[in-house]
């Protein structure tokens, strides 16, 4: 027998193992789709990849729900086939960025934390097919995920079908790291009891009406590793800032040298910043964050980190081989929860996290642009990076000064694009330094915005775009006819800088 | 023996009724007050129409902290006499609005759910002085508030000072109205146990260090009334449209006639709005909301509304009068909480209320201003639009699609200001009809927007802008040198209207 079927506890489910071709074929023009993935973990692979293979020979369109973005080229080979008519809540791949930006597929990018209640209420319609990857399938019918959990839960819930894709070649050692809760129905909802990072609430798989599992892929391809981008002066600079904001903060009795369970978002910047806490004075951390990356596992083998809660593992290929090679010493220190969970606004206001998110840009009064360059061009989304800014304890956004050699500051009049509130947005950090805007009305917040994140090359002109915009007048002065106007220089002229 | 003595319950505190006057030399120079009073209800009078009395003769600033905007003059006083350093987290009184847009104070508006988590954070930095208006002090020394609860709390645990405003002219029987619950500490937070809108889960009461209170002062000023604007034919519009929105949920299977607990923002067109659900087929209606304005009465008389949770009580001078000659009626179908519970992420998202909020003005693709006219000048401030907006099952926004006398239009390229973003801004409503943007990309909003909510006065301009933001590109397609020239046009020629 083929013993990957001891994989399928539920007896009855064993005859339905079917090829990805197969699978693949039941999914028709129109029709809603709710993949398993979370920033390249866990995706389910064989199913998409068949889908996307007969396009060659067909025409047709499927909406594509996710936990958060896709790895193993999905979203890639996708745009390329063309057959997506709508895509949600995250992406960040460079072929269906090109074509959300053409206008030639729709993309409707969504706090993280929404997207289960919005297929629970059912404002999204009906999901056809869930399409989860698994490690197993329980005796009981439940579906043991793999590297991520994100929507997987919601999707397997409330699709009309399952497929599972059973993976070989994820370590078996992930079991019981999920920990499955669903909030239910707004109707007698209850609250949520978790109250500490490590907490255990749910149950170690996704619970799922096995009569609607339709099929049962076998595969073994991995996830796709993640790009270590090495720390530079830069991001080394913008991690000894975030120190020196912490050590303050316990100077000023509002944090000890243990933190508060820290939050940190997705890029090389944000890697890097948490980077930085390895040498640090600082132990004892917690992470309640989204994506465990490298940083995470480096803070384990320097015993500086107790315990991190995450609804992804996403490595890079020579961590990936070190992590799932010694799982031993990481499996009692990690808990894998649904993103409904991970950046549910309750739970994150609960436990007070440090919440440290990377902008592109930000204004001279603390409005953050994460998304969208030049106020049109998406470049990934929003993510989760509104649910923990909004509720966070300490909402910290980090950038470089400049990018592109200096022709585009990060630092402008005002932003292209809202994603985040002056409201949301406690501190600011670059490689010159932060600017703590706590408390702060806008006249407040300029000055030291200007005077200690943006790049010196740039602070001339910021500081007249804001002198000008004080004879005008008003609670946050603005010159509007020139309030996008180093935008449009860099159009035409292709930098931000005055000649 | 002066019987007002009886309101104090400690026998201890007794010895310690001063006079206004007496109360209000004890502040000095630089300190921090934080004063109860939450939409001009329940407002501490006497101890600061005091203080702002000192100004004629001495000069001196302080911090003035509050629940919300005031009453009974007192921000209109306090800008006059140039008092106020900083205001915080919300305010709407056009004398000082006036002063706040010279830039001769600061104010720092808050999401209200924000304030009382800085203040036992140390964020906001010590209140000196808390001035509470009460009914009442308990014989277990619980400030028993009146109208409003707002920020009191929180202000009379961490404030170095208090000063008890016992109002013998607020009725007695709003004793047992209030409900009263700290969250404590980050470290070790539980769940807050609130899951129905009429949950009762802390103290009747304000548990106070008795030792703190340092006067007491007695006063018989009643709450200022609130100003009904009367519906006209353009809110009675928007509130038929909200109507009809919330049929189209029943049909989908969202909602039932019950709906689900309602949120509903400040200003006459959202009190319109709830104004028509009177004469509408739902009943036994429930509100989690902020302030309860004269509709949520109204309701209750028509048998339409089962339960009103709210942090404040405002109304008209005739709804006054007629509510608390006849409490016995209301008493057991409302509750009045601080605000941080009223507006608090988590129970919002748990009880998954339907909130309606106003826009100054929203831009084609749904991102909503609330707060800065023409981008700069302040109106009122965020206040709980955010915390609700964000959070809510269905977040609605409601406003004129064009006001002074057509010359503004409500609908616009790019708002001026973002206070909601797209993603939390679910449905708007003008009187010319409603936009269901849930689930919808950028591009798919805008033809909708314009369509349905836009004056058609100003739907020309609208189509040729977005038309030319195509040719752009873009997720999100715009002309960013055209974005504000709608502002700019009403700044140089009176109107927005191209001629
Ligand atoms: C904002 C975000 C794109 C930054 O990513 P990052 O990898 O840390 O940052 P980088 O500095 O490498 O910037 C990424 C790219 O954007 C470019 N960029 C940065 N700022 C820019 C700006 N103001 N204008 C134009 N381009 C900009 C960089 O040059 C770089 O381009 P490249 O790929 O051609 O080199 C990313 O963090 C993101 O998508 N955030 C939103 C989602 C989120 O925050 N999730 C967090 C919750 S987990
Ligand atoms: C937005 C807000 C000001 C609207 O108030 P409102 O009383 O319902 O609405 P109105 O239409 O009467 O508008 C108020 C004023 O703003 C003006 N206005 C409205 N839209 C405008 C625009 N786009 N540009 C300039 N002025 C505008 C109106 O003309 C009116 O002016 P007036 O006082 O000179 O007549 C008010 O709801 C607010 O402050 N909201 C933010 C706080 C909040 O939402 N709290 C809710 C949680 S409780």
């Amino acid at each position: 027998m083929d013993n990957r079927l001891a994989r399928i506890g539920v007896e009855q489910l064993k005859g339905r193992v079917i090829s990805a071709e197969e699978a693949a074929a039941w999914i028709k023009d129109g029709m809603t789709l709710g993949l398993s993935g979370f920033t390249q973990a866990g995706d389910a692979k064989a199913v998409p990849l068949a889908l996307a293979k007969r396009a060659e020979k067909e025409t047709f369109k499927v909406n594509v729900y996710t936990g958060a973005s896709l790895g193993s080229n999905i979203d890639t080979v996708f745009a390329q086939a063309g057959i997506v008519n709508k895509r949600l809540p995250f992406q960040s791949d460079p072929v269906m960025r090109r074509k959300i930006n053409e206008g030639a597929m729709l993309y409707t990018d969504h706090h993280l934390s929404h997207t289960a209640e919005w297929i629970r209420d059912g404002v999204l319609g009906p999901v056809d097919f869930a399409i989860i990857e698994a490690i197993s399938i329980t005796k009981d019918g439940m579906i043991i995920p793999t590297t991520s959990v994100g929507n997987s839960p919601i999707f397997a819930q409330y699709a009309k079908n399952v497929i599972v894709e059973i993976n070989t070649e994820q370590p078996e050692r992930l079991y019981r790291l999920h920990d499955i809760y669903d909030t239910g129905k707004h109707e007698g909802r209850l609250p949520i009891p978790l109250t500490h990072v490590a907490d255990r609430i749910g149950t170690t798989g996704i619970p799922v009406d096995v009569e609607k599992i339709r099929g049962i892929v076998f595969t073994d391809q991995i996830d796709s590793p993640s790009m270590i981008v090495p720390p530079d002066s830069e991001t080394e600079a913008i991690a000894s800032h975030l120190l020196e904001l912490m050590r303050s903060e316990i100077r000023a009795g509002r944090l000890t040298e243990k933190l508060a369970p820290i939050q940190s978002g997705v890029g090389s910047v944000a890697n890097s910043a948490l980077h930085g806490l390895i040498d640090s004075e600082f132990h004892d951390l917690e992470m309640y964050s989204e994506v465990l990356q490298d940083a995470v596992f480096d803070l384990i083998d320097a015993d500086k980190l107790r315990f991190a809660s995450g609804s992804a593992i996403t490595l890079s290929k020579e961590k990936m081989a070190q992590v799932y090679s010694n799982f031993g010493k990481y499996e009692d220190k990690i808990v894998l929860r649904p993103q409904e969970i991970t950046n549910h606004p309750g739970i994150i206001r609960r436990l007070g996290l440090i919440a440290v998110n990377t902008a592109l840009e930000f204004d001279i009064y603390g409005n953050v642009n994460s998304t969208h360059v030049s106020g049109t061009k998406m470049m990934n989304g929003i993510g989760g990076s509104g649910d923990f800014a909004r509720n966070s304890r300490l909402s910290i956004f980090v950038t470089k000064a400049t990018v592109k050699d200096g022709k585009i500051s990060s630092v402008v009049p005002f932003v292209s694009h809202v994603d985040h509130t002056e409201h949301d947005v406690h501190v600011l950090i670059t490689e010159f330094g932060y600017a703590d805007l706590r408390g702060l009305a806008p006249r407040e917040r300029a000055g030291l915005i200007i005077e200690k994140c943006a790049d010196p090359a740039y602070r001339d002109q910021l500081r007249a775009y804001y002198e000008e915009a004080l004879t005008r007048g008003g609670h946050t002065p603005h010159v509007l006819e020139k309030a996008f106007s180093w935008h449009q220089r860099l159009a035409e002229e292709g930098s931000m800088r005055e000649q």
